[in-house]
């Protein structure tokens, strides 16, 4: 995808969807943390929770690239994940709404 | 210190301790990150209390080694970082107790 060029324009709506969606997700595991952290009652409930957070941490460390040429999968992996919809999105140009629905069919399929 | 030999009751004695030790030190770590998790505010403070576990998990991997050619050191261990007191050790032979001692004020020299 190194093909696609973006716009000023587009770079500053893919950076502020970008950190919208990293955001919500954020608040979410901010948000099951605190859960757990209440419910943990023995020591290996401390361990748990540590694996739960190096398993986020990786994925969101994986899944948070922002590279020009990495984004449309980006965003199509964030609207599959429901942190961000199209929506947020909007000004992009539409053959980039359309390979982020194209990507978001074939997983669907 | 493989020349200490423990007997059938100090074995006893010595595994309620260590157990009491981690228990303890636990229930202080749980404490600790569940005023963390309260005060997350940003994404950064999630990494935050990861990087709190992962260090703390280190640390009580590494100091509850239950063998009983290290059992003196970990013991002195536990009293100097007041997870232990000389009262949950009561029932071991006099010199081991003393070897304890024995650290415990090298270490505070």
């Amino acid at each position: 995808m190194n093909d696609i060029k973006w716009s000023k324009g587009e770079k500053k709506i893919a950076r502020a969807a970008f950190e919208k969606a990293y955001k919500r997700e954020c608040a979410d595991i901010i948000k099951k943390l605190r859960a757990k952290a209440k419910e943990i009652k023995e020591p290996d409930g401390i361990w748990g929770l540590h694996d739960f957070l190096t398993e986020k941490r990786e994925e969101i460390d994986e899944k948070y690239d922002y590279r020009y040429s990495r984004l449309i999968l980006v965003f199509a992996m964030l609207v599959k994940g429901g942190w961000l919809d199209f929506n947020d999105l909007k000004g992009l140009a539409e053959n980039k709404i359309e390979r982020i629905e194209s990507l978001l069919s074939f997983w669907n399929e």
